[in-house]
């Protein structure tokens, strides 16, 4: 029997090296990577279906309004969102699926997957997150003590999610990721057939 | 800040493999083993401390009595319980404890400690379980159908686990019950100090 498949949302503060674990963990486990859509602009380098899908505002608007996203929001007159299908399918295949995403976004789709495992990632302590922010180079001071503000805000969502992971290295920050997925994998209630593959 | 210990608690029928998996748990990670308290007399080769604590039916009822005990049942004429002492001080020091007990105990703990760990054992299938049985040699045929039964009684029990983790090899069980505490230690409900220590 084929089970279904697990998704996995990562969420954390910028600065907290979500991007970076997430690569770590495609390459590792063999997890879908689920691509966000977008009405914004491709950047130099963008690869459609790779970085984002980049659709014209009409086709966003008309994936949202026949319910094909499992999420979006409206950032500086762009939209972002989840595209459902692809989830829906890789999770079908039995495939883990593995999304990253922001705070709301990530509420937003626990309401609708209520078995979804919600995981926050945060730099060991505001120290580091000022030293990573600080080492990118690419913003000024101003920048980082708002993106530093933000994060601290953003801790209050913590209770919301299932697992806090504290990012030290990119290895063991994927590391405690694949451990919770296999445990969750093991949870009795993902296992409600047991008895019957049993006898 | 000295995080408390997680009480982890392993069931799962006879022939399910629990002994040797706990043994090779707690010279994987250092957890400390919870011994039980018996009122019947110590078998050849059972060592005070290391098997069960042997204690006379006064001292036992003492125990009962003053609510020293986790848990206890009767099983013809003799009293078995977990002590409470060791658990709790062990739990304490931050030190994650190990307890192999039977479903009823097990339940009777949980409504204690919501948040120890329940973890149901079980051989891959049914087929698995009778030739590990035969194969001790210790049992009749009629004495191990009697086991079978029971196996599939206790089945019944696994949707208040927390977890069902399969023996296929006492190292993969071992690693997956390593995996369930690991990604327990990261559970947002353990960690409600986060912000502060971040901050």
């Amino acid at each position: 029997m084929k089970r279904e498949g697990m998704l996995v949302i990562i969420s954390g503060p910028s600065g907290s090296g979500k991007g970076t674990v997430v690569k770590e963990l495609v390459q590792k486990e063999n997890f879908a990577l689920s691509v966000s859509a977008t009405t914004r602009t491709p950047r130099t380098g963008e690869i459609e279906g790779v970085h984002y899908y980049f659709y014209d505002k009409e086709t966003f608007e008309k994936m949202k309004n026949q319910n094909e996203l499992l999420e979006w929001a409206e950032f500086c007159g762009n939209y972002y969102g989840t595209p459902k299908k692809y989830v829906e399918q890789k999770m079908a295949e039995g495939k883990n699926v593995i999304l990253e995403i922001e705070v709301q976004g990530a509420l937003q789709i626990k309401k609708l997957y209520s078995d979804c495992i919600l995981v926050f990632l945060v730099p060991p302590d505001i120290k580091e997150l000022e030293k990573r922010l600080t080492q990118r180079g690419t913003e000024d001071k101003q920048t980082i003590n708002r993106r530093m503000n933000r994060a601290i805000e953003e801790m209050e969502f913590v209770p919301q999610y299932d697992y806090i992971v504290i990012n030290d290295t990119v290895e063991a920050a994927a590391e405690a990721i694949c451990a919770i997925v296999k445990a969750e994998s093991m949870k009795s209630s993902r296992n409600i057939n047991i008895k019957q593959n049993f006898i």
